[in-house]
């Protein structure tokens, strides 16, 4: 990192920024930090459109059915976050309306309906989901931004929060297609970071579909890495290259020419990438490189 | 309703502006319903600069701590998500994952963390939140989109979801200049929607603040109604002004001028939007009227 800001240089910053921290995970965002945030949407969408990528806007939950294919209950439990609601009963409405008029903080929730949904992970689920069962004659390009939400036990603005933006580049085709998508995206991405001056490297990761020994596919992923990171100041991971193999294709019976398609993506975390600018750059817009300066109208 | 359109037909329609529906509440949109998703945002938008109102991007939560405050639990529990996580003793994420893995439908989720949040219900609860206990020397406009979620028993495509998205404009100060900014807005929205050719009515409605006769409240309201609904062809209401008095002002300790602060608020339904346009000229755009009519080069 060139540049390093003391941890109340950076409240400074972000504040001045209008990113205003919620201590359970989540940020509000204007001003500068807002449209930031839409300037940089506008770069990802523009390499999406590179690709001719089609975009979705999907919901913010995804079925249980269609996660669980994933084995993301297996492995990434401890991350999920489930929307449940009170269950019906007039009985049970009124109890819980008596233990919770005045909450100062934690509910007491009593029955709920039955669960079968969860909150997105990953934005790029719902388009393996949205696929499920096609038989696709040539890579489909996809794009998507998708609220994503992840528990962690601890939260830091802008770097590790419960809910964040994520927007990706999906292919789903042939393995030539998809291992052509990532090559290509990986050169365009090294030379942006290079022309805009951004301390990003890529650096090989453990494959987060197949996280953690209690997994048997852990092993067979750690001999044939398919994540790279795009790591700032090699400490933070602001977006990833994925290579999946045939693994959703697979999941969701997604055929390509006869056989279970591959699948790659190209993932940006939107919080992360205005947290790089800011520590990179600092809290002046007029200091950022062409590539992130904001029109300055917006109140 | 000038054209009515069987649900079939509507269906067709919906498919042919890249709208899915998923059973449970939700759409997904791509193609000429995302583009007009976000036209008629611009369109809001625009209305929310005529009052140089600052926009916010919040959080997808709000705490519960926070929207106890608006007596919510008390009359609007039913309507209410949560979003909830496992508990992370390890034993018990193990059982989740074993009675999980390959879920058909519904989740056993066992031992779950404090819940101190509820999925954001209506858009500008955040605002009251964010400004609370501040005192205001002048009134303030915040626009701010959400995506808002409501649990109902039944749902339909655009016209009632789990989830949908919720655009905003409010103005919290003195009571003359809500009323004013109220009075203005529904004279603005009047003029559009006679040169549009949409046949909507302004009605009074039951304010969902302090709705259903469990609230003492409710009472008090029905004789001095304070909501009115954007009601389209007799049926359904596309957004809604709503007079708050100063209700939101001490519930946030929020003062202007040293007294509690007043507030009101102009919402719009996005899906709503989008079903009245569909339903009213056909899912042709070039038959929309020129103010809903969306460049066609996406993809």
């Amino acid at each position: 990192m060139q540049s390093i800001r003391s941890s109340s240089r950076l409240q400074r910053d972000l504040e001045r920024l209008g990113v205003t921290w919620h201590a359970r995970g989540h940020v509000t965002c204007s001003g500068p930090s807002l449209a930031l945030a839409r300037r940089l949407d506008r770069l990802f969408v523009a390499w999406a459109t590179a690709w001719q990528s089609v975009e979705y806007s999907f919901p913010p939950f995804l079925s249980a059915k269609d996660l669980g294919k994933t084995d993301y209950f297996n492995s990434f439990q401890h991350l999920a976050s489930f929307p449940v609601s009170l269950d019906p009963d007039e009985a049970s409405l009124q109890t819980f309306a008596q233990n919770n008029a005045h909450t100062e903080r934690e509910l007491e929730l009593g029955p709920l309906r039955s669960v079968e949904e969860v909150l997105t992970p990953a934005a790029c689920y719902h388009v393996y989901a949205h696929l499920q069962q096609q038989s696709l004659d040539e890579p489909r390009y996809v794009t998507t931004k998708a609220l994503c939400f992840r528990r962690e036990t601890e939260y830091a603005p802008l770097e590790r929060q419960w809910s964040f933006n994520m927007r990706e580049i999906v292919c789903v085709g042939g393995a030539e297609a998809v291992k052509e998508f990532l090559s290509t995206s990986q050169a365009r991405l090294g030379r942006f970071f290079e022309t805009a001056g951004l301390p990003v490297t890529f650096e090989h990761a453990t494959d987060p579909f197949f996280q953690g020994p209690r997994h048997p596919k852990f092993f067979a992923q750690k001999l044939d890495p398919v994540k790279f990171e795009m790591v700032l100041g090699g400490r933070l991971a602001i977006g990833s290259l994925n290579f999946h193999r045939n693994y959703f294709g697979e999941a969701f019976q997604i055929a390509h020419l006869g056989e279970p398609a591959f699948s790659g993506c190209v993932a940006f975390g939107v919080e992360r990438w205005i947290y790089a600018i800011v520590e990179q750059y600092g809290a002046d817009p007029a200091a950022w490189p062409e590539i992130f300066s904001i029109a300055e109208g917006a109140k």
